[in-house]
């Protein structure tokens, strides 16, 4: 069996991933919604892309089964954002890269933002395990705060809701405040 | 502090990760830079990638400190492309994006690869650590061998050779035997 010159010809299963999530904005939406981000106008604010690449990456991750879209309003038509349980699987993923950044990229005052098993509130490790208990954390076990390298907020409402400590996968309080006035 | 229109602009660790490594060609190569493949042409045999994209993604990846360009030959001058330390660091990234999609995209006669404690033969959980000694295994410490759903092999000769069970980060032997007649 000959390699095509096409990447999707390769039978491995990591390109196959890559091409759905080998992408910056996606990635960045997928760690958005475990963060609690769900609607588009929210996606939009905090990620602050281009409208047009919002909607094809929302569609793609709908379609690929990673995003569910669920109704929750009707007049007019809104759908929320919510991952599935494959989409909930990329958590390892996204938490390792994460990590990575923090270690080469982080803020100068330390990390962004603290992760911890929220049963008993102590820090995950580099692998996402709660050292305390032993095992390792689900995202809907995970609580995220605020880090001592968080430095100024952004005004946005977005940026401000997810400062507050909150388990990861649970929906952001609706209505979000209004932006800061200037 | 307002956010900017840019992506790059997000004070995020993540965001500036994925501004590197949020790519798929890129991930690719810190793969098989993982599992032994460091030469310009065999990157190229085994990705089957256009020229250009490769030599700019190694430039890329060289300059941010994920590889380092080691030279192993005078006349003509050539380089081997091997990860630093920092790079080895997205080992837990990169088997967390197989891992899933060996969930969702793999064969269906099961793993492609098998990835196992080398010093105990057992196989790494999903989160990459080895159960029988309870402790992570960095990527030095692991061996690479086909898994029941290896299925055919591709007869070019990085493919090849990344069959036989080694550990991660060594070398492939060199010279690579030949393509396949045919």
């Amino acid at each position: 069996m000959a390699l095509g010159k096409d990447y999707a010809a390769q039978s491995c299963s990591l390109a196959r991933t890559l091409e759905l999530v080998g992408e910056r904005w996606t990635l960045l939406i997928v760690r958005d919604a475990f963060y609690g981000v769900r609607r588009y106008n929210d996606f939009l604010m905090h990620l602050a892309m281009p409208r047009a690449v919002l909607s094809t990456r929302l569609r793609t991750l709908t379609d690929a089964g990673v995003l569910e879209a669920v109704r929750y309003q009707d007049a007019p038509p809104r759908d929320e954002y919510v991952l599935t349980a494959k989409g909930s699987q990329l958590w390892p993923a996204v938490y390792a890269l994460a990590m990575w950044g923090e270690q080469h990229y982080g803020a100068e005052g330390g990390r962004r933002r603290d992760f911890r098993h929220a049963e008993c509130a102590t820090r995950l490790d580099q692998a996402g395990r709660c050292p305390a208990c032993d095992v390792n954390v689900p995202p809907q076990d995970v609580e995220m705060r605020p880090g001592p390298g968080a430095g100024s907020v952004p005004q946005d409402p977005v940026s401000r809701a997810l400062m507050t400590p909150h388990k990861l996968l649970e929906p952001l309080p609706q209505p979000l405040s209004q932006p800061l006035p200037g």
